[in-house]
């Protein structure tokens, strides 16, 4: 039987995540198990059908293709936040846990913790884009991550603001990571890819779909610690997410705007409504999620951070290199006092333990990850 | 021993209402009681001394000079709001209940109910004046009045807006009648005294003093069934308002507006404390306000309307006379049929009734009453 890692990503391969009947059978037989079953399985069923139809060496290349790596519960990196949640079947037919993600950019567990969910139309107006940049700011400032889903609009603003803060943002997406998507915002996301991590429960080849879109927005939701919506319409897609959020018992936060703004009439519904409760800055979001933080925050950080594993030599480079910027081998040489040749060992072992990166030729900069308990 | 009625003019004219233990020396004792004993008491008291300066009189001779009227709990318009609450010890030195007030203006009975407060910001800003104007328009259309203080900015836009849709409004002074106050809004205040009603617990040549204002807080919170605050800096006049209404059980509502705007702080912070309820629209106060809203109503319009109890020839003219603007004594002729002289007698005996009102020499109009039951 093939192994739990090739079996998830081989299931996630089918349909890309959410399928509540599929991640039950998982957590019953294990991904093995049921990744056979349906490999075997000749009644011609539909879920078995699209089994046969997987090619995971395929897949597999498509993965490293787009620089990406497949991870699961099981991985290290795997994001506390939905280890945590009860993945209950009341959470409907997409609701299913997610049995793997592929993952470009930091190390998710990390690049994700804690973090904060901010979401809202596509439609946006100057006023919720200032307030979503300035929230996302305010809260990577804090060592918040900001989770959003990389489209137009508030969401885009969110990934600035974080990015803009030097801070950590994910994006997750509703199609493959072959292509990011919207395309008008994939240089953003390149972006957010470098200073946090682009993830998506899709195979890298799949183009994003309606389910997609609505599984990606649970996806969103159970990586928050808790959702933020800034604008949304009456009929706002950010709804969506919101009731996410609600069915995983995670706090709702909305921020109001001017009653005359048709874009702030969802964020009022849910503060009317009882659903949300109204945040007007970072230090209102703080305070609601801070019970969820405090422990989230030390299972995270009760596991040493990798740098401080290191060999004393590796540490002392990775303590000189830069954070934001590349800097070159010469400089680094001068800075450290080493030779070049020396200097490459390290950055090499440095590159492979996820701690270091090469930003352009010759020039290497430090993993961004976070180095004070908040 | 002097009238109740008297009395009581007696005793708001030694401070002005408010004064807790007074109100429940009234409620015990009655008021000519009161009034008898402090004007007889030789102890020199403050009280004593302050009821024994006051020259009943003047007092009335200024209550006519203003074209006020004093009117107390026995009178048919006592506004239904006022006598329905519990004036408990708990409301504290100047919670106490009305012994009386001064009105210039329609029947308050009919021109408080059902009546909406809308409070906010001196300091308002565009969109706060235009959300107060656009909120008390809309609740006029709706037959509800309006009660504010009076002052600049919210308050202003709060009176204009229900002027404007041909509906009533209040505006509580926290000083005398003999002037208006704050000044440049005294021909604003002039038009909310035809539209409605100006009124004071203050005797009208006693000016405006701090207490009179957090007196005049409790009132416009006692004669709203329920509190809109459109927008207060943190530390905002309005919240005194806000306390008075929760104080006596009144809901209070708050409309959101940008984060970025300091004005909006005050509202909201009360709806993310759950003080108050979010509303966006004149839908929302409704909402809010209804079950109050129809017992209190009931109570107003079981009591048969004045001009529906006028002989056959009194109801005709009434009913031709225009609600708005007045119309020339020659033109009613022409569309009554009657003589000058037979409508000029109806004309004053409407007037008496307060049906009736001169705009200016020999033009009429009828005095704005509620014709549906909303």
């Amino acid at each position: 039987m093939m192994d739990d890692r090739d079996s998830r990503m081989g299931l996630c391969a089918i349909r890309g995540g959410g399928d509540s009947g599929l991640a039950r059978l998982v957590s019953e037989e294990g991904a093995a198990q049921v990744w056979d079953y349906l490999r075997r399985d000749e009644r011609g069923g539909a879920l078995a059908s699209r089994a046969k139809r997987v090619d995971l060496d395929e897949v597999k290349r498509q993965t490293s293709l787009c620089g990406a790596r497949f991870i699961t519960p099981s991985d290290e990196e795997w994001p506390v936040c939905l280890a945590d949640l009860s993945w209950s079947p009341g959470l409907g037919k997409l609701g299913g846990e997610p049995l793997g993600l592929w993952v470009v950019g930091q190390n998710l567990g990390r690049a994700y913790s804690p973090g904060i969910a901010i979401i809202g139309s596509r439609a946006s107006t100057a006023y919720g884009e200032h307030v979503a940049s300035d929230l996302a700011f305010d809260l990577a400032e804090r060592h918040y991550s900001v989770i959003s889903g990389g489209a137009y609009g508030i969401d885009a603003c969110a990934h600035r603001g974080a990015i803009g803060a030097g801070g950590m943002t994910v994006a997750v997406m509703a199609g493959g990571l072959a292509e990011f998507y919207p395309p008008g915002n994939s240089a953003l996301i390149g972006r957010v890819r470098d200073c946090g991590a682009v993830i998506s429960e899709c195979a890298p080849d799949q183009p994003p779909s309606r389910s997609g879109f609505l599984i990606r927005n649970r996806l969103i939701a159970a990586l928050g610690q808790a959702t933020v919506i800034v604008e949304g319409a009456v009929r706002s897609g950010a709804q969506n997410t919101v009731s996410w959020a609600l069915s995983i018992g995670r706090p709702v936060l909305a921020v109001p705007g001017p009653v005359t703004s048709a874009m702030s009439a969802t964020p009022h519904r849910l503060i009317r409504d009882g659903e949300a409760v109204l945040v007007t800055s970072v230090d209102d979001v703080v305070a609601a999620v801070k019970p969820l933080d405090t422990a989230l925050q030390e299972r995270v950080w009760a596991d040493p951070l990798p740098e401080d594993q290191l060999p004393d030599l590796d540490k002392r480079i990775f303590d000189a290199l830069p954070k934001r910027r590349g800097l070159g081998v010469d400089e680094l040489c001068d800075v450290t006092g080493e030779s070049a040749m020396d200097l490459l060992g390290v950055l090499t072992r440095l590159e492979e333990a996820g701690l270091a990166t090469e930003t352009k030729a010759g020039e290497w900069k430090a993993v961004l990850i976070r180095k004070t308990k908040t």
